[in-house]
């Protein structure tokens, strides 16, 4: 019994680690300061509250798929070879906390993206001015930072992918939900 | 040969669809003019960018599912008890642009989830101000097509995993992406 597509998934899941903490660093340490009219205004990733929850969220995201790293090394050195369908249970789990973490890290990250056009554009109906012509090096950094982001996410929906595939190609395409008899 | 869930995946799609014109119909059809100082303002949808893109993206997932539905509901009759590994191809597709349409929807509801969080609380330190205890009705109106849009995109991702499903159990669970011999 080949496990899966171990490999793929341990490769995928270590560039999205990188990819996460790199995120969260940069929206981490993004401030600016400049003078506005006889004033020292400082913005950070505080001054939004998409930007923090961002951060919280890549690196949680990060620690999972860590500790998945880790756990699948281990587990595969213990069972290689081995094929019991009471593995079913664990790519179960794989299968929806990959699910989870995927659409909790897209949803922070569009949140993130659609307050960051808003800081670039304004509102001009509610009276919200644009920030980014003041703080462009701030902005610069948010982008790159959305852009490793969404990267991240793009390696993780495809990660939760494979593990759909390592879970349903157990069951038999002829009856719902049965195992297969191999 | 079962062609997979047919019904329940069918019921899934009629409630999201139904769901995702609720939402859109809300969105679109929020407005409230209110006098502020001796000035008549009006809010409508149009204020924030992630409005309209809201009800955009509802109207096309609504239009996909819809297409879906029609086209299962032929195909079943068409090719009902006969069972071809070529299906397998309509299975991808069915999988790939159901993973794309919950995405899209889900990153539009957040985005608009957060501007309103921003319409709600305002943003002290970019001296944006809060408009929901101005405009109550309004921010009322677009919270339900949020919880609309949400409850959608619950169900998608359900449909998405029936897709897959679907899809990765006629698969090999000793091979890699090699077909089972049924």
């Amino acid at each position: 019994m080949e496990l899966g597509t171990p490999k793929i998934q341990n490769f995928l899941r270590l560039c999205s680690i990188l990819l996460l903490i790199l995120a969260a660093c940069l929206v981490g340490f993004d401030s600016q300061t400049k003078s506005i009219v006889y004033l020292e205004k400082k913005v950070s990733y505080k001054v939004l509250q998409a930007f923090p929850t961002l951060v919280y969220v890549d690196a949680v995201a990060a620690a999972y798929n860590l500790l998945q790293l880790i756990s699948r090394i281990s587990f595969l050195s213990e069972y290689k070879g081995s094929f019991k369908s009471s593995y079913r249970y664990v790519y179960w789990c794989c299968y929806l906390v990959d699910q989870i973490a995927v659409y909790i890290t897209f949803a922070a990250s569009s949140a993130a993206l659609e307050q960051s056009v808003l800081v670039l554009t304004g509102a001009e109906a509610l009276y919200w001015m644009k920030w980014c012509n003041k703080f462009t090096r701030f902005c610069f950094q948010i982008g790159g930072a959305l852009f490793c982001n969404y990267a991240a996410c793009a390696l993780m929906a495809f990660i939760s992918s494979i593990s759909a595939f390592n879970l349903f190609r157990l069951y038999s395409p002829k009856h719902f939900l049965v195992l297969k008899t191999t």
